[in-house]
């Protein structure tokens, strides 16, 4: 046995058994071992990005790590954005970064970096295992800190040597800490305050909007509170039988003019709402003036625990509002739109379907109709990196290979990692795969406005706009080996996505808007 | 004027004028000024690692930086690989990477990140400007730090804020330090040593590997010394009329097998040469044992200057050896081969094209007939971070549209960067890209025997082989607006390499190999 023998043993014995990669010569030894070691689940990945992002829509829906192979620090930086994307979704990851062997590094060779600092500004966790001897014990502790809470990417840097050298060493078994619940006290300040608040809020986001959170949340909201989530959520179920919090607002101004009265804001699972943007002469932070706040479960914490204590001391009901089931009666017709897309989304999306969302400006057409849709769940893109929709949804298939996957995009954003596409059809995913093609950054030109800019002129359009020349998806989806078709209107859109659930495996719709 | 303005005035006026970009909403303000200044010629690319890849292109065939505009921490992550790559060819490049207002930064906003430490490992200076007053100073620190040699790229941090608030400061002028030459003490020692020596060699590198470099490398060689040169060079003139030095073997034993007897290591431009990768029991440093080492000039000294006068020293003739003109008479028959390929290419390629080479593997079929074709140049992969073939494609046709440039590809490395096209097609670049497809990652078969992790079973072939589904080159091209033709034999690929050739504009070429 050697190192990458005890590296992929031990991560197997903490149910680490999905490894996204894109490995170099520095990593030979990972996988060759894999052939000893079958109960790890290689999927290459043709770009790191993809790897990285499917680590994470992986982890959002096991709650335990999947690793990453990515190739010193080149490889790293390539999937780093989603990493960051992870850092921002509390995800589990366990990043395997191969380096050049101890004795080597010396040298400056020329994929030498530094590994540990491009790698710490997302990591919880960053740990070299310099002898085969330590890469057990190393990767245990790496397994440990993804999942302590609230859980984040770690980063275990595997030389070359402590790859190939021998080890005896057996699989170390990682300590699992778990969430504590905030304590009696807490909770019952908590619910004074709520009580003598005028026009109280609670604002959940991570391990609070999690199916027994959102259940807990909406007998607040029976019990008269108002429950709000954040914009973004790494993982929450829509739809039918599902708690509906309002959404904190994109536009600051906009989150403020709802909140507008509002004198306490309770946080669970999540902190201090904040602008995702600063603009000129608008507010950073989204709290009313005046109003006060009080944390009820911080993000390491036991916020549903905190929650079913929360509405236990307000005497809330057993059961809050749930969603009713309600899809559009008719078909859309007309040329297509996000809004029309959306309402065939919400006729056909199939119970426990998994939506991968990063499809900035078209997402809110599809979101309105899905609150009433069949069961399902929604992984948002949580750190603003663009390019995760599609790496997410190979990562949920992989997680949940019985489960519909649903990936919608942005035009912009698809092409970042459009790479994804050949590990879903290689893989055979059931992954239906949207890209609203509306050949700009629209997201820019509103912004542009907003940050006082002013109209976009010749040459900065040159930047926002991506139709010169227009690009063929379909014409990507075939060369990456993805079915795909063009929808120009509502009824092609209804009868592809219709078709593309009614069956299983890999899909691709350019949905042209 | 506002803080943007006196970015880009300040680029402009230290003759930064190309602007390779993928902006977001933080970076606005610095989109909305480009119009204010018209010589800053901005270029969208849809992922950062194109931007990065092509500001390495442009520097390394103007010897001055472009700009890149990136967005936040993940901007710069997606980015960084080709970073790498730029350091390790010591391209001067600006980094403009866009952040949150500088009030804003205390909130923890989704996008925000440790910037400065993502940068860190790749960037030779690193500086935020934190008020609109301080960002022409700033700016014009990091281009003098980009060219100060041996010349790297440094990063400028742009808050939000300071790129709209408004300033009156005047655009500043970097100080542009240049080489200085070794000392004559050096260089008569150097000329003792060589003297002495019973089979001494001269490695060349970096600087010392351009026109001006290889005509006085040359000049050793006629006195009787023998010159190499680096295995990956930045940039380096090839074909008919330029000195041919032997160039030191990718795999470490190779090198040391060829270099037997050697007693003497002179390096200009360079330092000690390493293996690429370390393997068991294999070196690391590829200087024979017992072998004396000498600096002539490092990497930031006056390589030219000092190689000529060792020439002197030695009473070297005043020319050297240079290559002749010598085209494969006939055009090649038979199924497609990199070798056939590389008749193709020789015979076709025009006088002043720059070949961008990520072949990888297929690399040494077009090497070896090149070195007597039309006098050409040839831009390496210097980091060893695959990707870097069609970016710096693009950022060498943008610095010399009158120039051929031909991108030779691997297919693995093609996939990592295939967003290139798109820009290629949107600005009309004159490139001919290549792709010699082999549906597998062949380099890493064979590392794979080197590292002594044997053949590869079924789950480690799962990471090695590209060939499920294949991909069809020819649809991606065209998805992204280029013109691509697939040639399986040799007879298809002269034809379409002539007709290529013979045209101004893109074209895309999918070698079945």
């Amino acid at each position: 046995m050697n190192g990458a023998d005890a590296l992929i043993s031990t991560l197997v014995a903490n149910e680490v058994t999905a490894c996204f990669a894109n490995p170099g010569t520095s990593e030979m030894q990972f996988v060759a071992a894999l052939d000893r070691n079958p109960q790890m689940r290689p999927v290459l990945c043709l770009f790191e990005g993809v790897a990285t992002g499917a680590a994470d829509g992986y982890g959002r829906m096991m709650g335990r790590p999947a690793c990453t192979l990515l190739h010193l620090g080149p490889g790293y930086g390539n999937g780093l954005a989603n990493l960051h994307n992870a850092r921002r979704a509390f995800t589990p990851i366990v990043n395997v970064i191969g380096d050049h062997a101890t004795y080597h590094r010396q040298y400056d060779a020329p994929l030498a970096s530094d590994i540990a600092a491009i790698a710490s500004a997302n990591s919880i966790w960053v740990k070299s295992a310099d002898s085969p001897d330590a890469v057990a014990g190393v990767a245990a502790e790496a397994v440990a800190a993804s999942l302590t809470p609230p859980c984040g990417s770690a980063s275990l840097i595997l030389p070359a040597d402590s790859a190939w050298l021998e080890t005896t060493t057996e699989p170390a078994i990682a300590q699992r800490p778990v969430r504590s619940a905030p304590s009696g006290a807490t909770v019952e300040a908590v619910a004074r305050a709520l009580k003598a608040a005028a026009k109280p809020v609670v604002l959940i986001g991570g391990q609070a909007c999690s199916a027994e959170g959102l259940k807990q949340a909406a007998r607040l909201q029976a019990a008269g509170v108002q429950v709000y989530a954040d914009t973004f959520v790494a993982r929450q179920p829509r739809g039918a039988g599902a708690f509906a919090p309002r959404r904190m607002q994109y536009f600051g101004e906009m989150a403020l003019a709802e909140l507008e009265g509002v004198d306490l804001m309770v946080f669970a699972g999540t902190t201090q709402p904040v602008a995702f943007f600063a603009y000129p002469n608008r507010p950073s932070v989204l709290v009313p003036e005046g109003a006060g706040t009080l944390s009820l479960a911080d993000r390491a914490e036991d916020a549903v625990a905190a929650l079913a204590a929360l509405a236990d001391a307000l005497g809330a009901p057993r059961e809050g509002p749930v969603q009713p089931l309600k899809l559009p009666d008719a078909a859309p017709t007309g040329p297509l739109s996000p809004q029309l897309a959306g309402l065939s989304i919400a006729r056909h999306l199939p119970e426990g379907a998994i939506v991968c969302d990063d499809s900035v400006t078209s997402g809110g057409g599809v979101a309105v109709p899905a609150m009433t849709a069949r069961p399902h769940e929604v992984l948002a893109l949580t750190g603003g990196a663009i390019g995760a929709g599609l790496p997410l949804a190979v990562g949920a298939a992989v997680a949940c290979p019985d489960r519909k996957v649903v990936s919608l995009n942005g035009d912009g954003a698809a092409m970042y990692t459009i790479q994804s596409l050949w590990t879903i059809a290689r893989e055979s995913l059931d992954v239906t795969a949207i890209v609203f093609a509306n050949n700009t950054y629209r997201i820019l030109n509103i912004e542009m406005m907003r940050t006082g800019a002013g109209q976009a002129g010749p040459q900065a359009a040159k930047l926002l706009e991506l139709g010169d020349p227009a690009i063929d998806w379909v014409s990507l989806a075939k060369g990456l080996g993805v079915p795909a078709v063009r929808c120009a209107t509502a009824e092609e859109f209804e009868a592809a996505f219709a078709a593309a659930m009614a069956q299983r495996g890999p899909m691709f719709i350019e949905a042209v808007i």
